[in-house]
């Protein structure tokens, strides 16, 4: 079975230019077919708040109101998917920056309202993987930002570690995937503020352990259980660390069953 | 000799909804190889004006300094191009967002500083159509707003109708290339005020007479220009005019040499 790399980058690093030129190095790095999903609720913050817009969440979650919806599509379709992939093109031209709407990628409907109304959010239905298969098959390497559609013209704001886990979930059936997380930390921490504690693996029994100790954050609650349900569903690895675990020069997390 | 379409829409079209969804349906219904490229510089204009950055035009150009530059990104590479491409995804699936920078697109240089600075705003080097060819070949259908990059990470603003133009030359290539360059008026007019005026044919004769009695307006003067220059370098048709002009509903101005 081919293999292909699915990486998520998101966190603090889009927003700082150093860091971000470091991944670029990494993700330009690895070998083979690959993919790069995008996040950017840390720049669509910062404009919000320019715009006078109020940013509302709610565990961790955005609620996208119409005018929100507006900025998240110019931010994540707009400037850091071209912001990105202008900085990729600058070591290779085949880099391609696309939304989840483009070839209708990641088709979704509207999350119901229960007790929260999420305003304009999907909830995926369907990952048609078409586009993206006809383009690494060309040597074209996608930049893919968490934006999804309705087919009725609506856009929906999607949750990017998401995206990819969805997105590597449907390329499973094709391909032996390792799907990589890469954010500003190492990876799992025991301690956030001890740089030391890095868990470097966790699976079912040490996730319920960390849980039960208030180990693991909120943010962090949801990313690891994404991986297991990634892993549940056909991906072969899950790692979630630093841009450098890329090309094995830090150690990591790695998610197992 | 295969045909194809490059189409571009700008002016009063992007920012109405109801002229922008007939737009749509005229250029759906086109049969065979088509490409879009719009504008969308009054949009621009909004959000530069709510973010309290100063619009600013020197002979119908924008001048684009740094902050400009990542409205004009966002705008056009994601809120305009989106919006678009999920309002076509509502008819069918092959529809794709790109910018200039997507597979090294659009390849330019900063334009010197001469009279005027530009700031960040590109001159055309070279139009790298391999991405758009192996895109048509699959049958998908590139919407393509006018953002281009210099090869060293700097993204850089293109005027909508030179891209189009600079496109449908190199396309002309390998097609027969109609171009249509569509917007809220019914094509050249000779008085803006008279409906019944719209001028059907204008060739370089015609057009000096234009000029000289002060019939075209600032505003068209570079498209009408710009037409020729296409007709020069291969282009085999070129049509100005409204949406409908597509499906042969209204009249409009054929330029020729």
């Amino acid at each position: 079975m081919d293999k292909i790399n699915v990486v998520k980058i998101g966190g603090s690093l889009i927003n700082d230019e150093k860091s971000l030129n470091k991944f670029i190095i990494q993700f330009d790095s690895l070998e083979g077919k690959k993919i790069l999903i995008h996040g950017g609720g840390k720049e669509a913050n910062l404009w919000l708040k320019k715009l006078g817009i109020p940013v509302k969440m709610n565990k961790g979650r955005r609620i996208t109101d119409s005018k929100t919806l507006d900025v998240i599509t110019a931010i994540y379709g707009g400037l850091i998917n071209k912001a990105i992939t202008s900085k990729f093109q600058k070591i290779k031209d085949n880099y391609i920056g696309l939304s989840g709407i483009d070839g209708n990628l990641i088709y979704s409907k509207k999350r119901d309202k229960k007790e929260t109304d999420y305003g304009f959010v999907g909830d995926i239905i369907k990952i048609n993987t078409d586009l993206i298969l006809n383009l690494i098959h060309k040597d074209y390497i996608p930049i893919i930002c968490p934006l999804s559609h309705n087919k009725n013209g609506q856009i929906l704001n999607v949750n990017a570690d998401t995206v990819s886990t969805e997105i590597a979930i449907e390329l499973s059936k094709k391909f032996e995937v390792n799907s990589y997380f890469c954010f500003e930390m190492k990876g799992v921490m025991g301690n956030i503020k001890e740089p030391n504690s890095l868990i470097e693996r966790i699976d079912m029994k040490i996730y319920k352990s960390l849980l039960n100790n208030n180990i693991v954050s909120d943010g962090m609650i949801p990313k690891i259980e994404n991986a297991f349900y990634g892993l549940q569903n056909g991906i072969k690895n899950i790692f979630i660390g630093s841009p450098e675990m890329i090309s094995g020069e830090t150690k990591f997390t790695k998610i197992v069953l």
